[in-house]
């Protein structure tokens, strides 16, 4: 570890014992769940206010420090790695929910709220937020890598789900991006440019998201297959039918083992569908029948039901440690994920031939896949000890990557570029990577925001 | 009109009999559906791709000529008139339906086709588009303005539903902002940074655009309400249940008597609210009968059905037509619109607010609103030979707008800002306006695209 750079005395006085050299908690901040290397922060920053963001961003600026923002830390393509050190700036304690407005169906929360404190906050009422990455992550942290999860093929990602953001610039400037309109016409839709930004463009520090009526009936199957390929098939069809299916998750057999092994259950070891559908009694009843045939007619095995709602706790609590029980395959190891997204056109045919090739590598590699939007994931469990593993890791996921992209997909769906798919974004978007970075250049013209994250160079 | 500048020999060469400098064509180009003075362009370019608009963009940025884009003149902020004359690149030759990829739902267009062309075409599919404002607009412009129309608070605007657009850069490149995928995480979001931009960043020449499954079932009712104010909490408490309705909107009593003369047509003269419920036949059944029983609560007559393909395209055609409707309220009449759309919790107060100060002028005023995203229209019907009515007209435009943003709602929900709400912008966004005019100035430097619209100065 390098020895941290000398800490702005402004800094020390702004926070008092709320900025930290503390060795292990630098290391805590310099990683994220994935096998990126990690490189600690010169120092944790905990603020408590927007106001106090501006001021941190403000003296890093007149000294020229990077800037790293921190949610959870729970993110898998490297975004909180300081790979040119500085200060990561920590929002847990920016953790207020600041308003909840029930005629409106939205809420106003600071950026370090988790998806689950909402939603517990929601308890009671009749409205809940939809965004579901799985694994505990902040409202800012999934805005800033426009993440989406299990029910966006019904509620749609963070993109369509955030309604404004409270942004602090790399000058210090406080701005907010919107007014709390459902839409509006005017001027430059700089929540979404904000959005997915990484923090590269400023600090999201408040958040505006939609909630939703949590519907009246509820109900949830798996379902088995023959073949990957069977499997998705059934999801395109049920999509293209219109049927409003709220989630419908693609777990492969070496999934469904891992699954099965880690939460003690023993559902078949196949290709298999988790489903939800939501609504009203019976739009459930007729949405469930509706897919029930198409399953069938595309050798799906009978449905298994989990109606009341200890089952389907169970269930997609199994769904959501699915990258735990992915991990516990092998002991010790870390997780390569990939994460393309291609037109659903073009689904079947992108994970038969992804699933032909690391069938034949020596990882174990199981794959799930949010597949009503064109996603999937591969987990590559590798061994931190053994760097062939992760350059053959590497390896696999270029050809994935490249596959994706000749199929008008992209390199990733919902986990961000961070480190991991910078090298990725010029040969994704051509001409429009270099309006990127000028946009970049425009707002960031230090570099100091989250340095050499979604964008390599700058200039 | 001024004399036209000299044009570029290398724009005459390039586009032949494709370029007019004939006064009346100019004359139409400069000028949009509403009360903005009209301003013609020195002259009219007819591309037929996105590599000619590369190539007039590039000439006209060597020649310092102001570019102004133009797709059906059907806009009402004046954001097509030329202020400052130079070349209009009029898109209508680019109405080349690209692709549609049915099992994808969604299709490639040139920006010159219509939404009716786009949904004509794909008659006989059980494909559809959504975005609905009423009267023939390009897609291109739709996306321009972020435009969205009747069924919004069920399929979303343009906002939602462009996934990815071509667009040529002020200095001629030409961009491609986005992969086919349903959701990406790679990099800044160029797509929705264009969606809106008036043509001021530069233009839009293809569109990538979702599409929908036809539903099975679909019915439309009306119902008359004894004031306004139930109307409105009507719509609210549907959002709020969580009915999937697909359309519903309000049309005062000035707009419904205005629609009865246009259409020929005898609704009761009092608020009403026109609903489209779309689904399976149980479920359309299931919502219309919720929606009925919400209604009676609150004021709402007995629904009248209109069940048959007949009457439900006569009733959204009267629908459609009330703009033409209103403007017939008043024979020779060119219309002043408002457009500002707030939280639905505050909507019934900005609507009955409105009305007191609007009953009270001078001007016959009819009120139509899209009130389940709480966006709301208020005609103004000034005669063009008495500017004494305009200035009512704004003046009264003002308070509302200042209304809506003390209510946290926002200047245009739909409309754009053209020129008619660029004095509005800096007042709503604050320091973000500023962060509007970085990203005008980088991507426009000399300020050539669109120039006085949206952003009046971009330094």
């Amino acid at each position: 570890m390098s020895d941290p750079r000398t800490i702005p005395p402004e800094l020390i006085e702004l926070l008092g014992d709320r900025l930290t050299i503390d060795p292990i908690i630098r290391e805590k901040h310099g990683s994220d769940e994935s096998s990126h290397a990690p490189h600690p922060p010169d120092a944790v920053a905990y603020p408590e206010s927007t106001e106090e963001v501006a001021k941190i961003v403000a003296i890093c600026a007149s000294h020229a420090l990077p800037i790293v923002p921190f949610g959870k830390g729970s993110a898998v393509e490297g975004g909180v790695v300081a790979i040119h050190g500085g200060i990561c700036i920590d929002l847990g304690r920016m953790n207020q929910i600041l308003s909840i407005n029930r005629e409106d169906m939205d809420a106003d929360v600071q950026a370090g709220v988790t998806q689950f404190q909402l939603n517990e906050h929601l308890d009671g009422t009749p409205l809940f937020f939809s965004v579901d990455p799985g694994g505990e992550a902040t409202l800012g942290g999934m805005a800033s890598t426009r993440a989406s999860g299990t029910n966006t093929v019904r509620y749609g990602a963070m993109r369509e789900n955030v309604l404004r953001l409270t942004v602090v610039l790399a000058d210090g400037r406080i701005i907010r991006t919107a007014s709390r309109a459902r839409k509006s016409s005017a001027g430059y839709d700089l929540t979404r440019l904000f959005v997915g930004a990484e923090g590269t463009l400023g600090i999201i520090t408040e958040v505006t998201v939609r909630l939703y009526r949590r519907p009246e009936a509820i109900s949830t199957a798996i379902c088995a297959f023959d073949s990957i390929d069977n499997a998705v098939r059934t999801v395109i069809e049920t999509i293209q039918s219109g049927i409003p299916v709220a989630r419908v998750e693609l777990l492969d057999e070496v999934s469904i083992d891992a699954v099965n092994r880690y939460s003690d259950l023993d559902y078949s070891v196949a290709p298999t569908l988790f489903f939800e559908f939501q609504g009203t009694s019976a739009s459930v009843t007729e949405q469930a029948a509706s897919v029930e045939v198409i399953a069938q007619q595309h050798g799906g095995l009978a449905f298994q039901w989990a109606t009341d709602e200890v089952d389907r706790e169970r269930l997609w609590h199994a769904r959501h440690q699915a990258y735990y029980a992915m991990l516990a395959l092998r002991p010790g190891a870390r997780s390569m994920t990939t994460d393309v997204c291609v037109p659903v056109s073009r689904l079947a045919d992108c994970i038969r031939e992804t699933k032909r090739e690391v069938d034949e590598c020596s990882l174990p590699s199981p794959l799930l896949g949010h597949v009503g939007d064109g996603n999937f994931h591969i987990l590559f469990l590798i061994d931190p000890e053994r760097p062939e593993e992760l350059a053959e890791a590497e390896r696999l996921n270029r050809r994935i990557v490249e596959r994706a992209l000749s199929m008008d997909g992209t390199c990733t769906g919902e986990h961000g570029v961070g480190l991991g798919k910078v090298d990725f974004l010029p040969i994704e978007h051509g001409e429009a990577f270099h309006v990127m970075q000028q946009i970049k250049a425009t707002l960031d013209p230090q570099d100091l925001m989250n340095p050499g994250k979604v964008l390599k160079q700058t200039s």
